[in-house]
């Protein structure tokens, strides 16, 4: 590795533009990530279950990307609430398939931010083990 | 895959407290990811070619790196100068021991998201490629 100046095919190599704002929201991408991970659609306590936000956050995030058309909400199936032994009717939130699709692209790119830095540790890793024969 | 409720072990399952909100935000991870892969340091303007940010940007950006403690600055010494046949002594920006640590441990949070994305893709890869056959 080293430290030379960025040559002109540098340019712009770490503006990683795929890093969608609406999906890049620490919170959202716990929502998105819940919701791509459960198909079937979650029901509002279901889902601020797994990520661990107060009601008010979670409805104002859902917003947002309901708004951005990656999220749809419905109201439960009564044969889904009979099953689930409750008296009324929950709303479901389930990915769009845009929301998947802008989902997955977006993890392409941490995929890259990752491997970006990952070289690092490679090489570091390759340094220690040189200097360790 | 299934969609079944969640049990109480999957509590915070995805609210993904280790994404640091100075690192995550997207102009800060491309800075960050350009000075994790460069050690020996960047001056402001090869920074802003790999970044693409505008000066006034980027500079908001590194200020609250550096008030974060995860980035330090000085001049780039008069030998380096001479190399790069400049007649002014220009910033150089560099990652901090502290910086590097907790870009790490964000990057190994960034995985855990591919993780957890990438299995869904991993399933449905398998769903295809079943029906396939």
């Amino acid at each position: 590795m080293t430290s030379d100046p960025p040559t002109p095919d540098d340019a712009g190599r770490f503006a990683y533009d795929g890093l969608e704002r609406v999906i890049h929201e620490k919170a959202r991408l716990g929502i998105l990530t819940s919701l791509v991970t459960h198909p079937g659609g979650l029901v509002f306590t279901d889902l601020k279950e797994l990520v661990g936000l107060t009601d008010g956050n979670l409805n104002r995030h859902l917003v947002v990307l309901e708004e951005a058309g990656f999220v749809e909400s419905q109201a439960l199936k009564p044969s889904a609430l009979k099953k689930r032994g409750r008296g009324k009717r929950p709303t479901q939130y389930r990915l769009t398939k845009l929301g998947r699709k802008r989902f997955l692209e977006y993890i392409g790119q941490l995929e890259q931010v990752v491997r970006d830095a990952g070289s690092v540790q490679a090489s570091r890793d390759a340094r220690a083990a040189g200097a360790s024969t």
